[in-house]
């Protein structure tokens, strides 16, 4: 079996972890324990020589790796390659079991300050149109209060939560499944494009890579570790999102899902998060914003109704309040009886309610004021 | 000032209570003080010797007190009257800081039956279409498999709930804040008597009582004790629903709410319930049932998707499928690489897939048995 070109690069921790990605598929448990103990440079001259015991996955392409031609296509193509201990590196990505090998960039942006104040917005590709509509409002949202999304540029809530993101004048962070150069899906091509202008586009595989399966799973863990919170807006029980979910549980991230109609299988998978005590419910950007806060930064007070006029009445003016019709007066003696009040006290209790606007006289006797709209009961 | 006709019926516990239900307002704490000291007859008695420092309330409405013509009115309407020791007197009310004083029950179906295994559905009046259909289905779900319905019979999901329950070819029970003989509201007239014929309806207050706000409020805590577990469907942020929950949670029964789209402002009551802790999150007649049932009956599997061929594969089966293409088939040599395995072992891999229906050939390659529906990614 051909070892391929062995290439001078190889020597470098940064272009031997470019090589790693182009060998092996993400997560790579053997791999990752010789990357834990020494550099990708140490990893890759271990592997070709077959000293330590990585599946047999990274032989096979072995034949395929040509380092010099892939370094070359990575500068023509304007990608960064970014590796451990690079100031832009998001140190959050080694809170995952298995980091990626490295990340290539897309875009001007520093993605280390893109996403010290991120919130991965993920959900379904079919979504509905209430899902996007949610999903273009938290986006546009967050940015308005300086927030970046970061999502996968799929169709549907992906694409919508990026969108409502470039909307709200933010720079937006896409994972892709592929390598950055590739448009996936293709429709979104001039999206990504946008997205690279004003943020990021991102990937753990090497531009030409395809996008498979298997990478789009391993992809969202990426998502997850790029955002200080992950938020599903619309997930079926089997959608992708909810392995970005448990991603950002694993790695101790809190997790936001948006509700929506229990008539809609595309938010059953957020119900049953939030059922499960998996994620927490979010219903606008302010909730979205705490969650993703540090401990005691944006907590969102409880949603509290308006106070009414009768919110300060005492218990007496209360009960005569209450107990007055709405439609034909009564006089202050039927009054204080269907109050069950001393008549006697009623006169500077009338005086009271009546100069609050909460009754008035009607006739010889008493009614209530008419609201605008009757509270409920 | 008049003490009204003192009727030989008031050394009765049964009907000294019923006078106190004319005489008092819901939840007069000093007359709770006295009756939970001692029987209604000498509590009665207290008051009009005014030896007990109840409020002056009492003394108001003691002139128009003549318990004769009111026995004689609930005898001729054909209403219960419960107190507590009756076998019909559901114990849950006396969980209440102040149970009722009495129960006026109208329908010939035993009340301590009818919420033996219940749920208080209830929530807005102006409820939205989705929320009607909830809370009918709800109800519906929860006849066919042997619950009852309590409710407000108000409009909106109080009457769903009470109709879906019908139709569902249950009895319900409605918790009137008036006489169980006036319809409130008058529109009901009808579902209130079907309610009476194959359930129950039921009031603190004595029958001719009207309808008044602080009675609905009170009438609120009734209906969350006659329940196993309270459910508001819809709600706003100043809905009397959310003093129902309130109700439920104080006397530590379980409280459930229904999601929403977030865009609807009858659904961010029930949200905020979820999000501050105050109730769990129900989508279906099975969660509420959950939610309801004893511990460790009627627990609600997890939802699971249901499961697909490729969640049998190995790992290298896993990683073969994934990495084959859709469109155009490619050859075994070509799937090894893309998928990093060795392409030695890929014979029985690929019969495997071809035999599992997941692959097939293609020309002289493999591709994947197309699929009805893309997996999400």
């Amino acid at each position: 079996m051909s070892r391929g070109r062995v290439s001078a690069l190889e020597s470098d921790d940064r272009w031997a972890r470019v090589a790693l990605s182009f060998l092996l598929e993400p997560k790579n448990d053997g791999v990752h324990r010789l990357l834990a103990a020494g550099e990708g440079a140490a990893t890759l001259a271990c592997l070709r020589e077959r000293r330590a015991g990585a599946s047999q996955e990274v032989y096979v392409r072995l034949p395929e790796l040509d380092l010099d031609a892939l370094a070359g296509a990575v500068r023509r193509l304007g990608v960064r390659v970014l590796v451990p201990g690079d100031p832009e590196w998001p140190a959050t990505v080694d809170r995952l079991r298995c980091p990626p090998y490295c990340l290539f960039v897309r875009g001007a942006a520093d993605l280390a300050s893109l996403t010290d104040r991120s919130v991965a917005v993920v959900g379904a590709r079919a979504a509905t149109d209430y899902g996007m509509a949610v999903a273009s409002d938290l986006g546009a949202g967050l940015a308005e209060r300086g927030w970046t999304v970061v999502s996968g540029a799929a169709f549907g809530i992906d694409g919508a939560g990026h969108r409502g993101c470039l909307a709200g004048g933010g720079p937006t962070v896409a994972v892709l499944a592929c390598g950055v150069d590739r448009a996936y899906p293709e429709a979104h091509r001039p999206l990504l494009r946008k997205i690279a202008e004003q943020g990021a586009v991102v990937s753990e595989v090497p531009p030409g890579a395809a996008p498979f399966r298997g990478r789009f799973l391993a992809r969202n863990r990426i998502i997850a570790a790029l955002g200080r919170a992950t938020v599903v807006v619309e997930a079926g029980l089997r959608s992708g999102s909810l392995s970005t979910a448990n991603e950002a549980t694993t790695i101790v991230r809190p997790v936001g899902a948006v509700p929506g109609p229990v008539s809609s299988v595309l938010s059953a998978g957020c119900h049953e998060l939030v059922r499960r005590g998996e994620a927490v419910l979010v219903t606008d950007t302010a909730d979205v914003v705490e969650l993703a806060s540090a401990i005691g930064e944006g907590i969102q007070p409880d949603r509290r109704a308006p106070r009414r006029p009768t919110d300060d009445l005492d218990p007496v003016e209360f009960a005569v309040w209450s107990a007055a019709p709405v439609r034909r007066g009564v006089p202050a003696a039927r009054l204080a009886s269907l109050s069950g009040q001393a008549e006697a006290r009623l006169p500077p209790v009338l005086a009271n309610l009546e100069m609050l606007g909460l009754l008035q006289r009607s006739g010889d006797g008493w009614r209530k004021t008419p609201e605008r709209r009757r509270p409920e009961g």
